[in-house]
């Protein structure tokens, strides 16, 4: 789709409009306007942008294309309710809240979608959008490929997904990240009550996250639960029993698991020969 | 400590001693013969570090100050009663493996140790040694010395290690690594099940390997766990209860365990301030 002038109004200065306002101004977005409530925030993005910002939510821009909205999910609702009845009713508008449906904006304008850049955005920390994916969806195919040409100037890896797809897209991710954060954290927890450094653990930790950019997580898989060594797996339980209870539960529950997707890769799988990764582990 | 000219006999051919016999080479150490089971591997090796070879354990070279075994957990015992009796019993002994203690050794020599790099080696693929944590131990403190000094010359990061902190060392990378790749397949598992790629998530998968180089993963952890959101656990848990009541499980206890180190931590943690680290998750 050709790039065209766009007139876009920011509903929210906080974390993702600090970084995505600026991101799309440099690619050809005319930002005409930033309302938020906190006005110390209004400023500084307005004044970073060198456009006007409002704190009053009824004298938002009549004039924009799009109004992107990015503010807490419990606030959302209330928002769209006082802009969608004083801004462009010819506009898009949009949410960039991941766990919120498209829906929200139902019956209140005519043209609506979501725009949700899933990464982890904080104010200090640059964001390189470049590798930032986005998730789109609109209630007409128009303003998809509209949105879709939008999330284009900022990132190769835009991908169209319904607000049912973008529920498990956050499962997924609370997989992905939250609980593989807490991987981490029980690696340190015992590494550190023996005398152990958790930066010995990184290089390791960065060479598992690296191996799945070119190999499915389960053809990658290493380690006892997949070779379903039991001498391995009951003695690192029975360790674990003695100085956390807790901890052999979770050793036991995801080493089984382990097992079960491997037993379902080799049954998928069967022309495939077992590889051997060479792990240490 | 002096770095001094050390006479070093590799036995075994395999992923270790293929990345980690040319790279002591590289830095002063005289390589003077490879031994293997396997004809094509030894001489391979030993071809590519100009250097004899051996496939018969019994004509091992008695001139080496330090004997480097590299073989498979289950071989180690027999290599060592053999190698032990045909060798020079001046050296000192050390085998690579990282679950198999030093006490291997204990009534076949005098001078014995462990040279334990952690990483997952394959033929194919380039190590930078450089990453690599090594983690020694040796039954007399000159000892420890001079495998330091040996580590040293290939990597800044070595640690001293027993027999039982290696112990907890491979649980901690079992969590660490094996379990964080499982947590990789759930997440791949749900998004294809939903008709999206796994690839939408590596940026927010290199993101979390990339904070706790900074930051203590206790402290990096966010999301509903973290926050003890119950509207959203209760719901993941309900959709993932319909699919999959493992998965149900697995969420189930992984938030719990993430609720109780969240709670230790602001116990233990009373001055410092809840920080929100902007997570869109």
């Amino acid at each position: 789709m050709e790039q065209t002038e766009l007139t876009i109004t920011f509903i929210g200065a906080g974390n993702v409009a600090t970084h995505l306002a600026p991101a799309l101004a440099r690619k050809g977005g005319r930002i005409n306007q930033i309302y938020s409530r906190t006005e110390n925030s209004a400023q500084t993005l307005a004044s970073a942008l060198e456009c006007p910002f409002t704190t009053d939510l009824t004298e938002v821009s009549p004039d924009a294309d799009i109004y992107i909205v990015s503010v807490k999910d419990s606030a959302l609702e209330e928002v769209i309710d006082t802009l969608t009845r004083h801004a462009n009713p010819n506009a898009l508008y949009v949410h960039t809240a991941g766990s919120m449906p498209m829906d929200v904006w139902k019956g209140k304008v005519r043209r609506y979608g979501v725009l949700y850049p899933m990464q982890t955005f904080s104010k200090q920390r640059e964001v390189d959008f470049a590798s930032v994916p986005f998730f789109i969806e609109a209630a007409c195919s128009k303003d998809t490929e509209l949105l879709e040409e939008l999330a284009g100037r900022l990132s190769p890896k835009v991908y169209k997904a319904s607000s049912e797809q973008r529920k498990y897209l956050h499962i997924a991710a609370v997989f992905a990240c939250n609980f593989t954060n807490h991987m981490y954290a029980i690696s340190e927890h015992l590494l550190k009550a023996h005398g152990l450094p958790f930066e010995a653990m990184l290089p390791l930790i960065d060479e598992t996250a690296r191996k799945v950019h070119g190999l499915s997580p389960v053809e990658a898989q290493t380690g006892p639960a997949r070779r379903d060594d039991r001498n391995v797996i009951d003695r690192h339980m029975n360790m674990l029993e003695k100085e956390n209870p807790e901890l052999a539960a979770l050793y036991g529950l995801v080493s089984k698991n382990i097992h079960i997707y491997e037993s379902k890769r080799t049954k998928n799988d069967k022309l495939r020969p077992y590889e051997n990764k060479g792990s240490v582990l």
